[in-house]
């Protein structure tokens, strides 16, 4: 089973697509897909959703992992990422994949069996399960593999 | 001119479409949207786009009118609009909309004059300018038809 793991944003979209085959699980990809500030929020959406749906294309996942609605500090943030975990969530839809929510919580417990992990502490387990030479950069990317990385462990309701 | 205006929402996003030909102005369609809690979320996204999709198909307009990024009550509740809202947008992006985006307040005095006018005024005058038999229902199905009718005055910048 591939899954895709996703770190939704409007400027920066994180994303990991992990391949598990029996004990195997090993990392095909990872990276941002990049917005730019001179274009249109519209056309921003668009090209998160023309990417994944290209990356989607290309490594096959039948799953993808994100991050259950968090609590943002303010609402005008969790509206800007709500509309990008949108585009993500409707590209997911349109390519047939099965989406697994999960908590911030669950997806530091899976990397580090920590639920007060902190992000280096996650990235650090996430480098030396899938034995990266380096962590993963930008953080986007890194916080991506960890949530592909806890998709594989849990389960779809 | 064919204007859509749009009231995003998960459970009901309400949509109506003007036409605007010299001095005249006319009421196409209005509604709404309706998906289903019986779904998950990424199926009722996908709903929201495959059925404006198809109303865009059939009515053909030239530009989005939606209202710009408002401050909800929470984090939450602004997290799940922000979705519908940039499954909204990229659907109108795909579909070469152009699009214009207003706060609340333009659209209140778009319709009434009155930035502090509440919703039955904003449905009264509406009603009124556009000779309609009856307010339009539910209320998202009219909000979205003021939506529109300030996107009839407003320029794209």
């Amino acid at each position: 089973m591939i899954i895709l793991g996703i770190d939704p944003g409007i400027e920066r979209t994180g994303y990991a697509f992990l391949k598990h085959e029996g004990k195997s699980i090993s990392l095909l990809a990872c990276g941002c897909v990049m917005t730019s500030k001179n274009d249109t929020l519209a056309d921003r959406l668009l090209e998160i959703k023309t990417d994944l749906a290209q990356l989607i294309k290309k490594w096959q996942p039948q799953r993808l992992a994100i991050e259950s609605l968090f609590f943002a500090a303010n609402a005008k943030t969790a509206m800007v990422v709500g509309q990008a975990r949108g585009v993500v969530l409707v590209t997911a839809a349109e390519n047939d994949l099965e989406i697994l929510e999960m908590t911030p919580l669950q997806v530091k417990i899976a990397a580090t069996g920590y639920g007060k992990a902190d992000k280096k502490q996650v990235q650090a387990m996430i480098q030396k399960i899938l034995k990266l030479k380096k962590i993963p950069k930008p953080d986007d990317a890194a916080d991506a593999v960890a949530i592909a990385w806890a998709g594989i462990g849990n389960r779809i309701k």
